[in-house]
């Protein structure tokens, strides 16, 4: 069995490995291309094209590889997977840069936000493919943040490349009042449902191997 | 400013890194009496020993080293905190052994269950001595966990230094299926709200020192 994560993101891979996953990680590189305004839609759009994209070329460079052999190849598990923020109808992604952090931080200082990941698992055995997407929304709700905090927090530097300007397992868990959903799928992937996906697919993920 | 954890568990210590604080751990070694049977009593009653017990020692310690100059000692802040499991009215610890871990997960299992962490903090400033205790609670909800996963569970090690016999924050998210509420509560340490009530004592906590 052979799985691989679709993105390169060091938190989606702290996650995999902190359920027990082995795998390898290779990230999608294609556009990010959005036809929907729906979160939820939008995750789960992304996450497809992720998965679709990796899934395509591995399976393409496998083919090169052993021709003859590709009846046998092991059972194969891409995982694509993307977050996004939304606060009020407004979806809010990464920020461009330090004074787009400082505004996304407003917005969400004192209030309550929705954080959407998608999910797209490509799951090749023999012949057969499956392909299933799905997403998990969590709400998050902030106490209120003074001007002097965003800007300390930004000096930090890990808001930059986080959907939203936070990190909820960084320094950012000074500003979290409270959760109501999946916590990891704040971090950016839900491994409870993930899981709970793979075994559905019939996927057996022993603990053994911790 | 000195700042005192009492506390040996590594998870706390990690989130209090987490949040950009600087500390020593000096853990407190008392029995844990309980004289309530609230799970909120509980938790703020063993916290309070912990930060009591940690502070009169330290603050011996003090004295006997410079007499004098006790007077002009930084301020001190003392953090006690302790968690337990509450399900359906009934207390859950840390498992006695592998039996006791196995029963504990099997009441878990599928089900929805509370999460108390209690906060005492000790903080004094010349000869100013303040003394606050809080407690969050945080709603877990889990997915049916089948017997074989029990075990498996079981044999990785995880269940047995840990309140519930989980940790949520390990192997074990993959049996989460939401939480409603503080997510670093159930892992330890409300550090949300303990930086809030932190703030609240004057204490200023920068994030440059990251």
């Amino acid at each position: 069995m052979e799985i691989i994560l679709a993105s390169a993101s060091p938190r989606r891979r702290e996650l995999l490995t902190q359920i027990g996953l082995e795998f390898t990680v290779i990230p999608a590189k294609g556009e990010e291309v959005i036809t929907s305004r729906m979160p939820s839609d939008v995750v789960m759009e992304l996450a497809a094209a992720k998965a679709s994209e990796v899934y395509e070329s591995h399976r393409m460079q496998m083919a090169q590889a052993k021709t003859q052999e590709a009846d046998n190849a092991d059972p194969l598990l891409v995982i694509g997977a993307d977050t996004i923020v939304a606060y009020q109808g407004t979806i809010l992604g990464k920020p461009f840069d330090e004074e787009d952090a400082r505004r996304i931080l407003n917005l969400l200082s004192g209030h309550t936000h929705e954080v959407y990941t998608g999910v797209s698992l490509i799951y090749q055995r023999g012949e057969e493919r499956q392909q299933i997407r799905f997403y998990e929304k969590t709400r998050v709700s902030m106490y209120p943040i003074t001007p002097e905090e965003i800007t300390d927090y930004i000096k930090s530097g890990e808001p930059m490349d986080k959907a939203g300007a936070y990190g909820i397992q960084g320094l950012a868990a000074r500003f979290i009042k409270r959760i109501d959903g999946d916590y990891n799928n704040v971090v950016g992937l839900p491994v409870g449902s993930l899981y709970q996906k793979m075994r559905q697919l019939g996927i057996a993920i022993s603990m053994h191997t911790v």
